[in-house]
């Protein structure tokens, strides 16, 4: 399943580098989930020919990342959001005029750290 | 002054995906501010291919932004970080709870639209 998601990830920040007939041959098996035999006959291409499409561009877009590392910043201001939301409910919940202050204050390391991040 | 801040954030973002060569020139340049002599002079080339690498450098990283919008997204989610921050600020000097959990309110739209944009 995680990989399914990295797959995902990779094609959304890179997908466009990658020529066109690669990315409907990409999307035909990992986002309309067809066969390797049904992609093979749609595209009147052997099913050799979308197995080795689809390994290049798994590799094509890992390398992106490798030389990048764009999915994982990403990642990580995605995963300080969630954790800002996380603090902004706590904070509905809470009375103390001075703890609402110091929860504040995290969320402003968590902001702070994202535009590190980039 | 904007396409030195641009230039430098489109070689933050893409700047690995050009060949050791072409970075060491394009950084002599960008964050040595270096003349084009003094660069032709350091790599033993000449005068007009230092130009003709930078110019290409640069075309190379616009045409990955073209295509990728990675710059555009990340300075996005920069503003946002930096709204939330400002909202941070106006929280510390406010009393009423209710007013508090107000500005709270617009820091989750922020937070969530920085994840959509991504």
């Amino acid at each position: 399943m995680e990989k399914i998601v990295e797959r995902g990830l990779l094609y959304d920040f890179y997908g466009e580098l990658l020529t066109e007939h690669q990315r409907s041959i990409y999307e035909a098996s990992a986002f309309q989930d067809m066969s390797l035999s049904e992609i093979a006959q749609d595209f009147s291409i052997s099913r050799q020919g979308v197995h080795d499409t689809l390994k290049r561009c798994d590799k094509i877009l890992t390398e992106y990342e490798e030389k990048l590392h764009l999915v994982e910043k990403f990642m990580k201001i995605q995963e300080n959001a969630r954790q800002i939301n996380g603090i902004l409910a706590e904070i509905k919940g809470t009375q103390e005029r001075s703890e609402i202050l110091a929860k504040c204050d995290s969320i402003q390391l968590l902001a702070k750290d994202m535009i590190e991040e980039l």
